[in-house]
């Protein structure tokens, strides 16, 4: 019977936990995006957004530009140096920090609660973005941290970076492109290790 | 009379000089791209490229998607740390190596004659392209080198670099973007300074 209970236990908290994992929808390959020459033209960084919560598809779309399952599972939207995919992409929003999985299109949640004042790190207009990527580079993926794969895994996320920027033009969402924040705060909450190294982030929100 | 000579002869050497720089026909604005969600879904890398060669149209466009001049003279179609604007893009062909202007939308000749075994390094599909663009990080423009500034100019020419790659998916052209390349020998033919540094290329051309 004691058994029997701790194994009830040991069930509800595995779902309690795997139900705040977020399994987004498919990604809508149809949405409606301006063309690329639009896209380039118009591009431009806005640091004002209104508290208009993103779907779980808009997040579905946003997170595959990103860096999505492209073609295959071992090919992404966002090219890399070999091939190697070192550049992981977390999504902090009011409920908390999750880690995109992009051949399982689904949000693992990594540490409950607000956590946006992180990516802030003092300008505070960052913190009203409902939602905010952040890119970490990973150099256990990247196999190496020598100066080559410093210099490289930062050109895969600067890669990933503009893939955010112009798809939110493209899909009228608004971004700008940061290096600002607390990254050693981010580090701690992500659990991540000494090479896992947060660069960049993305505020993304609708137009106030 | 000696010296009307010598004027001539330095007149007739800079006119000389003028005429092998290439000035672009305006962006053309209009061009049938395709839509961001497209691009993204449909890019990937192309190693092999027809020998048919980009015409100036072609290259206003291309050089402009990766970091042409956008809504004024202080902003460019890619963003740069700070607005530093420190990437300098350079554009190889069998008749020259050119740095490319974006206020003036101008190609200036910077040495003459076919260069581009110098963009392969050891590749040898790369040289068959008709253009190949360099990415230069240029520590002077960026006013540092760090090693926060190593770090920031890696990741916007990886921005440049996935306009590129973006773009040609778009508009019906091939492309890669590429880290290797005879470096040393690049710097000397461009007169580059110790700050300035060739950091990504990207081979470009029609579908073989």
């Amino acid at each position: 019977m004691k058994k029997l209970i701790v194994c009830a236990f040991a069930l509800m908290s595995t779902m309690a936990t795997m139900a705040q994992d977020i399994q987004l929808p498919a990604v809508n390959m149809k949405q409606k995006t301006k063309s690329m020459m639009e896209t380039l033209a118009s591009r431009h960084s806005v640091r004002e957004y209104s508290n208009k919560m993103l779907s779980n598809q808009d997040l579905s779309n946003l997170c595959w530009a990103a860096c999505g399952r492209s073609r295959d599972n071992q090919h992404r939207t966002a090219p890399t140096a070999m091939n190697k995919k070192e550049i992981r992409l977390y999504v902090f929003t009011a409920k908390g920090a999750y880690e995109y999985l992009p051949v399982e299109n689904k949000l693992k949640l990594v540490a409950k609660g607000d956590n946006r004042k992180m990516i802030a790190g003092g300008q505070e207009f960052a913190a009203t973005a409902p939602v905010s990527l952040v890119m970490v580079m990973d150099f256990n993926l990247f196999g190496s941290t020598n100066e080559h794969a410093k210099l490289m895994t930062c050109v895969d996320a600067g890669i990933v970076c503009e893939n955010i920027n112009l798809y939110c033009e493209a899909a009228g969402l608004c971004t700008v492109p940061r290096a600002t924040m607390d990254a050693a705060a981010i580090s701690k909450l992500l659990n991540l290790t000494d090479k896992q190294v947060p660069i960049l982030n993305n505020p993304v929100g609708y137009a106030k």
